[in-house]
């Protein structure tokens, strides 16, 4: 379905220059456009400062010399008209309300304020919000979060939720999830959810949208928004309030009627768009997509040190939609070439403990792993379980340095191996949050860095690398089954 | 159901001395001895070296001058028999067999391996494994982990599997999980688990026992086992191997017959025994079962600083079986007097963010929210989902110090009162592994402790908490029928 897109939001996403209304440093947004490339474009609005953060401080944005054309209003809520209706005098394309105590209190005085800020502001000036953190693209500077990086990547991220848009930045960061533009549109009083979808799915700089939503009051239009959208690029959506009690809460955060969650589950199968369970899912796909093409089919080869795991895991593969095949007699042939009979288990998963430690080149390292599996046909998606730098610090101690160099060598050698075979290429390294060890930490992060620099994702978990295989299945499915219906 | 326990394990958990035969520094077990209470009761055999760790190294345990109680193999399998004759032939009481390379193979030179090993031992030597870690025990000084704490602990764990022995010391440690014992027992050629099961039962050290288990040969006794060990304490359990292809790696690594799912599930439900999927649940139950009392329903209220999460978490707790019940109208009331409007949701869960900053004594902090949610009949188990020290930091800079301190003064007064009304109280701080930011590290871990200090279990994703509510929940889910049967 190819309808015409009526969303142009590039004037919201890339303002000539930004009025602060109620500029303080109590609030994040002064902070966050001056450290950036907004910051000879931002002006700071406050009758009650001279400057704020070394920048004058105009009494009102009627004051201000040029055209404004993007406001962030961080004003009590009961100023915000006459804020709003200043910006229309003033000419402003786009109001962005931080500024909450709206709809979402369930509160007749704040339903009324909302309805009179839409009327003041209806046809003259767009809207995100009120109640939400607005907008962070990177390349033009916009932003919300002065610990942000400025790094421009093609990840967009449409979200109901202002938490869960920060938490793309702050857990997104180490996660190497790289953003092309964020929107948490709160309310949406005005610009709503398909709006940011349509606009996205024909954004050049983005290549995944990932969604959280809570509810809509235009379902139709969603539907057809979601369908364009997933139709030009993959879509993955976290649905807040599937149940009855999260549905109630939904309505309190951001007054959107829930809907049930089988509607919903409908709703996104039909328009081709994955859904997931979980912030943590939805993250770690979001970066998955960005990364890495979709696996062939659903077969799922693990590479791990441990029985435990490989028992548990194909489990969780199993729940997770997958499968995970035995080898061909030829692959287990070779493979027991040079893995060792004891401790291990020459099959899929394959628990070979003894050959991560294998830094020389004579043969039977992970390189030779990968290269064998990749020849299997029924293997889609390889994910390493590397969970074992601290037992190479205690094993090597001085000569760690070195052998641990030559091992990620090999694992990178691998890795490419296995991509260029046309695999689905994933690393899991267990890194405990709390863990304290220093040492083990710089190293994890060392052969993070350089397995995501070459391209192949790496989660926290094994669990989260095999969901996340799960996901990426499931568009592979949906595409399969519309290739089968069209075809 | 009390039936006598066979199984007084005293002399594998507490021999008065152990002897490496095959000691090397290239196994574990030499380093991990010598680390702790056994370090002068160790015997290093290996006929290759003069000494080992500059201990001694005997040619053979025939060589040493006393008897010995505890016999670690760790030599090649193929001289795993010679080595038993001389341990029947020394008056050894237990063999544990980490050599691997009997039936789990799969292979028939491995299964009649096994074979000679139990018909030189019967009726002689007890053996753990072979194919295992063996014994974890502070208190006498057994170790398999050289990084492993000496610390005593409260929870016993019994696993097949040597990855999961190892992960809960190793990612153990930083949540909080304290040990009693841990036994890795492997291929269960003689000891099984229903007789560690049994002997933990009654071991006055360990309150609650966590269980990995891939397969058992004899059913009906396992069956028992569980019943018997249930009714004396919390146990948790992960059984590996519950979808066929699961079933099937199952049994290529400890050599289990894994049955199925159902009959499994059935069997820990007939038992008391609370099933978790993943091995994160059962290690986050364990900690939660041995410092926390059990919930009395499935009330859940969750205090956070996010719409997003509210509503989010809630659909994970009605999935995990729990309920977020409305606050009654009187509580909503107090809360109203000093949680503000704008961007909050005075409901349960809680977003009141504001008040997570209030350092002052003038009243509206979390203690007070503490207090309220504690009056409320409906709820059993309160979660604080205190992810906000990064905006602390910004926020406070110069003053930190000083505020951070008083609001932990505040939270641990309300987790106190709450906990004093009979409330389970549970802490989410949500830190990446892969974060890189020092400072927000060293705060987090700074609170974290604490609160583990004063009893409170501490996780890092809320999701965590919520699932480890759930796990609880069902341990009361199965009091309170029990007392409806008998009753």
């Amino acid at each position: 379905m190819n309808i015409k897109t009526a969303s142009n939001l590039d004037e919201i996403f890339f303002p000539r220059n930004v009025a602060i209304i109620g500029a303080t440093t109590q609030v994040a947004y002064p902070l966050a456009l001056l450290g950036g490339k907004m910051r000879d474009h931002t002006f700071m609005v406050n009758p009650n400062y001279k400057e704020v953060l070394g920048k004058k401080a105009y009494a009102s944005i009627m004051d201000i010399e040029e055209p404004v054309d993007y406001v962030i209003l961080t004003l009590p809520a009961r100023y915000a008209a006459q804020a709003a209706r200043e910006c229309v005098q003033k000419g402003v394309k786009v109001i962005h309300s931080f500024t909450s105590g709206f709809s979402e209190t369930g509160l007749k005085e704040g339903i009324e304020r909302e309805k009179e800020l839409i009327s003041i502001l209806k046809g003259k000036v767009r809207l995100i919000g009120p109640n939400c953190m607005g907008v962070y693209c990177p390349k033009s500077g916009l932003s919300f979060n002065p610990a942000s990086t400025h790094e421009e990547g093609h990840i967009g991220v449409i979200s109901q939720s202002g938490t869960f848009a920060q938490f793309f930045i702050h857990a997104g960061h180490p996660r190497n999830v790289k953003i092309s533009k964020i929107v948490s549109y709160g309310n949406a009083a005005d610009l709503d959810c398909p709006d940011f979808l349509e606009y996205m799915a024909d954004d050049p700089d983005t290549r995944v949208i990932a969604l959280y939503i809570e509810g809509i009051t235009n379902g139709k239009r969603l539907q057809s928004a979601l369908e364009y959208a997933a139709g030009k690029k993959p879509v993955i959506a976290l649905k807040g309030g599937v149940t009855d009690q999260g549905g109630r809460v939904a309505s309190s955060h951001t007054g959107a009627l829930a809907g049930t969650g089988e509607t919903w589950a409908t709703m996104f199968k039909q328009a081709g768009v994955v859904q997931v369970e979980d912030f943590d899912d939805l993250l770690n796909a979001a970066v998955a997509l960005n990364e890495s093409p979709l696996p062939a089919g659903k077969g799922v080869s693990i590479i791990t040190y441990s029985g435990g795991f490989s028992v548990v895991q194909t489990d969780m593969c199993i729940k997770a939609g997958l499968e995970v095949p035995k080898f061909s007699a030829k692959a287990v042939e070779e493979l027991r070439k040079f893995v060792p009979v004891s401790g291990t288990m020459v099959g899929n998963p394959l628990d070979a403990w003894q050959l991560f430690y294998k830094y020389d080149d004579k043969g039977g390292t992970l390189k030779d792993i990968f290269r064998i599996i990749a020849g299997e046909k029924d293997v889609h998606s390889i994910i390493l379980q590397f969970d074992v730098i601290r037992f190479m610090l205690n094993m090597w101690s001085d000569t760690f340095e070195e052998y641990f160099e030559a091992v990620v060598q090999k694992v990178l050698q691998g890795c490419h191996y296995a991509h260029e075979s046309g695999k689905v290429v994933f690393v899991s390294m267990f890194l405990d949050p709390f863990a304290e060890n220093e040492i083990e930490r710089k190293y994890n992060l060392i052969f993070k860095k350089r397995l995501e620099n070459e391209g192949f994702p790496v989660y926290p978990t094994l669990n989260d690398a095999v969901r996340t295989v799960g996901s990426l299945y499931k568009f592979t499915e949906m595409r399969q089954r519309k290739v089968l219906k069209t075809g």
